[in-house]
């Protein structure tokens, strides 16, 4: 998906929604339990309840591959059953020598059809390139994450500046903004608008709205470019708002709300309005 | 594995060969490729041809994730495969949030029953802390990497010495040398007198030797501890030492002159000799 595509399912869906599919099958309603593939069966009624109130799925590959090759069967079924219309995210956190990078390029956008997968910095450009050789698709960075060991190495004084700010910086320099975004933690919004000045055009992936904390407003109004530049997961917060035979429904409402407060920042940027 | 175990192998078997199997289905030989599931097929000859002269496999999760389902099925078979006198290490980078890398640990400690994971250190504690749950497993750390790209991010200064200077004085507070390792490239062999007297106890997983050039001389004579410390891994140079008929009679042959050259180091110090 080219970025003129995703900016345009924004327009015309007035949100920036991504919903994570991190779905652990201890946590899914006990009716589903029968099923053949219980995780699947919730994925898809998740899908067909929240389609309409997102542009993006992100699957967390490490809920599936707890599973082992089962896991990996219900994450390609997954993936497969999330409409063309949306962005398809691998939340994968891979990166390893280029030899073996280029094979974690083939298993997320060829054998499964993922549009994007995210990636760790620690090993370097060589560790990146692979996945950025990819037309149509696209690398997702680790910039600032949500979790309190973000305090460990990331917000440590690195080169000229943070660890993080480095990472963006060198981020920025490999991939342009058509292919490159970067995940910046929802609890990190108190440094948005700085971040901002260091990757003014690059998509941020945004986790942590919800279970985790952060606040919808303060991302939006701090980091929003003028074709919007977010994708703000939520995944707790929605797949687990119901626990019954309406989990599905529930889970709607939820992304429906967040979606109606997405609308309402966009409207304040005036060249996206609808 | 205890490293009390660990260490007991290497005693006994007078080498700290580690062979990975970082098996690309095309590069399998031809003859094999008939049979119903070629890269098993491969690894169990590999294995068989080689387990008396090394002490622990790799497998490099990607080469199986790029064939999807299909490839975690082979893992799957290839881990249940090898000896449990081996150490066997899930060569997978993982790392994430704390909820999401619990479920990596489950994953590759209880759904796949490997020893150990490489894990990536850029999210800091709380990532890394499932995966030191576990009794008798062990995560093993990126510290130093062999790639070209170490130079990006891991050899720039950070807080008051160099990045990955940083994780591993952190690292090693996070985990004992009884249950934490670090993977510390060959080709940084020039640093290992250094990297030793930053982390004098913890054992070192080593790539790099081989198709990526790094000696096996200098890592011996610069880093070996007491109870030795290091597993050194070699994986194309000894699954690829032949593309025909005899592939696993060749990688047993080129295991075998890893393994003496190893007792030869081993052999310098007096207090581990057989």
């Amino acid at each position: 998906m080219t970025r003129a595509n995703l900016t345009e399912q924004i327009r015309t869906k007035q949100n920036y929604l991504c919903v994570g599919l991190d779905t652990d099958p201890e946590k899914i309603p006990r009716f589903l339990k029968g099923l053949k593939d219980p995780v699947f069966e919730f994925n898809r009624r998740i899908i067909d309840a929240t389609r309409a109130f997102c542009v993006s799925y992100k699957i967390n590959t490490a809920f599936y591959e707890a599973s082992g090759a089962a896991g990996w069967e219900t994450m390609q079924k997954t993936v497969d059953y999330i409409p063309s219309t949306h962005f398809k995210i691998a939340d994968a956190k891979r990166g390893d020598i280029g030899n073996t990078s280029a094979f974690y390029a083939r298993a997320f956008f060829e054998t499964l059809a993922f549009d994007a997968v995210t990636v760790a910095p620690y090993m370097g450009e060589d560790s990146i390139r692979p996945f950025l050789e990819y037309e149509g698709k696209w690398t997702i960075l680790l910039g600032l994450t949500s979790n309190k060991g973000a305090g460990d190495f990331e917000m440590q004084g690195h080169a000229s500046g943070l660890l993080y700010e480095s990472v963006l910086r060198k981020g920025a320099a490999w991939g342009s903004p058509e292919k490159l975004m970067f995940v910046v933690g929802a609890t990190q919004a108190g440094l948005f608008t700085h971040i901002r000045t260091i990757t003014p055009d690059h998509f941020f992936l945004v986790p942590g709205v919800g279970a985790q904390g952060g606040s919808l407003q303060d991302i939006s109004e701090k980091a929003m470019t003028k074709d919007i530049g977010l994708l703000v997961n939520a995944s707790r917060a929605i797949i687990y708002a119901g626990s019954g035979e309406d989990f599905a429904e529930k889970a709607g409402v939820v992304a429906s709300d967040y979606a109606t407060e997405m609308a309402g920042y966009i409207n304040k940027k005036a060249f996206i309005r609808r």
